[in-house]
């Protein structure tokens, strides 16, 4: 049975400043649970459960780890799904430092990116990918929004998502060339994109801003054959990486 | 003034069931309007839009669309979305018919994608690939659902979706080759892909049906460099058209 405090308390992991405050984040649903325990359960701070779950699970949750059982009703309270699966995990937020990171290979750069779905969507693509790093701007939605971590899936264990002015960070690592996925630069088949390099993906409405323009090496454009008038930034971000990685 | 069985009325294109009795369907927004004012306004019905909109969009209304003026409750009241935009439209339902269209060219093939903002997305990526044609199993979202339209923008007035029996479909047009996008296929950049064909996209989570890969000439799959269990189905198929649509 949770406490009342215990329930505003998971609720409130639900706004940012709370998940920071505390270092936790929440993670849904029997998959991403088990994917959890699988590769990171040192992460795991407490689990939430319905009996069933637990029943199933019981051999693959480490003696360590704390895990209340609950009724349905109480799962509905705490979970941010309309339809709850299961099992909440409340975890760590990643201890990991921008300054010390080293950002060999490809790194995505967001520039301002606000839809949830996108961000997930380009975190799991990025993993797909074997890309490591990803770097956003201070106004991009943040990594662990509940339906950034839905969309995202296992994949948000695995690659690191560092938030930060993205010109003092390019004027930084000048070591590396800088692409920017624009609507009229260079075809990205005829583009020869560096294996070491940072690739800006710009918001959908707004592109990219000028003052990261200027820090381009180069622009790049996915050829269009009809007649949208943009794509969205996650399919942009996966054409340019499929390209990249082939 | 809206009437309430006006209200009545427009809510009721929120579901299938209505959208095909009344071959209406609902679009929202000023940029959506402005683009259906532009390519297709023979198709719009009725406007309902607040005065600030109608005020600068006076000039670009034909005269023979009837348009209603209403206050920001009413939007709110009729309105699919959480911010409504202005102006919505009820749009003519196409008049398209699968047993007369001809398939030339790439034709995308979804079996059963049920998340209306994938298949608005892959909708808008087809549009900006130049591929006209769309047929979708008969479980898969409907093409007017309101979060399609949304995330399909402009293209859902360039791209032909069709619902049929796939495995009927696929038989009927055996004269071109079929792909199948797999996790164990053979790698979409060693594939030599026809220029007139079907590629076959799954549900994520349970993949292609067995009765349809046993129509498929080859198996194809975007080559996994790192550890996410799978692709969007958008992003695969976005990544696929942008290999065949260089």
């Amino acid at each position: 049975m949770l406490s009342k405090s215990d329930i505003k308390y998971i609720q409130s992991l639900s706004h940012k400043k709370f998940r920071e405050q505390e270092q936790l984040f929440p993670v849904e649903g029997v998959k991403m649970v088990k994917e959890l325990l699988k590769e990171a359960n040192q992460a795991i701070k407490k689990l939430y459960a319905v009996k069933e779950w637990e029943f199933i699970h019981k051999q693959s949750i480490p003696s360590d780890i704390a895990i209340s059982i609950i009724e349905d009703f109480e799962l509905q309270k705490i979970s941010s799904q309309k339809t709850p699966q299961q099992v909440i995990a409340l975890v760590e937020l990643p201890k990991i430092d921008i300054k010390t990171q080293i950002f060999n290979g490809v790194t995505i750069v967001l520039d301002h990116i606000q839809d949830p779905g996108n961000l997930g969507t380009i975190i799991r693509t990025c993993d797909w990918f074997g890309i490591k790093n990803i770097i956003c701007s201070p106004d991009t939605v943040d990594v662990f929004n509940a339906k950034v971590v839905q969309s995202a899936m296992g994949s948000i264990l695995r690659v690191n998502v560092f938030y930060t002015a993205l010109t003092d960070f390019l004027i930084m690592h000048a070591d590396f060339p800088v692409y920017a996925a624009v609507l009229n630069g260079i075809s990205i088949h005829e583009a020869s994109i560096a294996s070491n390099c940072f690739i800006v993906i710009g918001n959908e409405s707004v592109g990219i801003s000028d003052e990261i323009l200027a820090l381009t090496n180069q622009r790049i454009t996915i050829p269009k054959h009809g007649k949208a008038e943009s794509l969205n930034a996650a399919i942009a971000t996966s054409i340019i990486l499929s390209v990249v990685k082939k």
